[in-house]
């Protein structure tokens, strides 16, 4: 329907996650209406990204050295670490600043379904990483889906003999919610964890 | 919050329109996540359109030559001209199949309260259009907005003295509508250009 160049770069923008036809074809038009340094700039962004960012040797964020800001910063306690299954999730903990030590990213969660076994996660180095950095607990932020809850019955399983505590996030009604709208497993979760007041 | 090259990639992505700051970081993190390869066509997708697209010198419709796709086509019919605000709605028009004129793209629609005068449209190539290429009716797609219609209205104020018909779209219920969710000022068009059956 469009000339070449432009079909090329709205079937490129149709490739990103959440990105439909309709706005792969606006991102495409105003990346044509804009100055062509700007255009630039985004296209060396994305460049730089794949060139200079690669994994942390501890943990396994993303990191443009060798190890990341967080393994990197002396105030981080050495004997707390969350599990997280992707790097991204690592910012959102990050935000309730009710966290202050050091993380480990799966890669992943655990899914036979799929085809992900513990070999395509980054559990052997999780445990090395228990048996050498005199960590004393592991808190398993996986996602609360079947894939999350498998993966961290399998961490505990696997940790616990190393004389580690693991712990788990607290699933339940968000904060603000409404009963009445909570799903139920949502609030199943929520009455089989409930607390004492 | 994220190391230079990844945080530098979210604002870019930032700036895009429809692009909030969490989409930014969901593209982020999936460019960081593809091959080094398929990061880079897109980059050079982008490039690609800003160097290689420029303005159709007849109809200001973007092309890679000099003129478009569409005023070379020699079985479009030359008498006929639509216009519109923007080169990517002659995507949709095309859509319909029911247009085989050319187009002419103003560049946008007539804003005083944003210093947007005729000079700063395409309406002077317009003119001089009608007035050599033997074109008999302009039909004005510009939107049904304030700006839309103040422009359609100077066209024909314009255009008419040359001895050509200037037409409009037609305003009214959006086909497969509910009259129910018809806004006032739709059902009110749809009203005044009421059709005898």
């Amino acid at each position: 329907m469009f000339e070449g160049p432009i079909q090329r770069l709205i079937d490129e923008f149709s490739r990103l996650p959440g990105v439909g036809r309709k706005s792969a074809q606006r991102l495409a038009f105003h990346l044509l209406n804009l100055e062509l340094v700007d255009a630039k700039r985004l296209a060396q962004a994305i460049i730089d990204v794949k060139e200079q960012i690669g994994l942390c040797h501890r943990c396994y964020n993303m990191t443009s050295s060798d190890e990341c800001t967080i393994c990197r910063d002396v105030r981080r306690e050495t004997a707390l670490v969350c599990v997280v299954e992707r790097a991204q999730e690592i910012a959102v903990i990050e935000a309730t600043q009710e966290f202050r030590g050091r993380y480990h990213v799966l890669g992943g969660a655990l899914s036979p379904i799929d085809g992900i076994g513990p070999g395509q996660l980054t559990i052997d180095a999780l445990r090395r990483r228990v048996e050498t950095e005199g960590i004393i607990e592991i808190i398993v932020a996986t996602n609360p889906t079947i894939e999350g809850d498998t993966t961290a019955m399998y961490l505990a399983r696997e940790l616990k003999p190393l004389g580690v505590t693991v712990t788990r996030l607290a699933s339940g009604l968000p904060v603000g919610g409404d009963l009445d709208y909570a799903d139920t497993l949502t609030l199943g979760r929520a009455l089989s964890g409930r607390n004492e007041m």
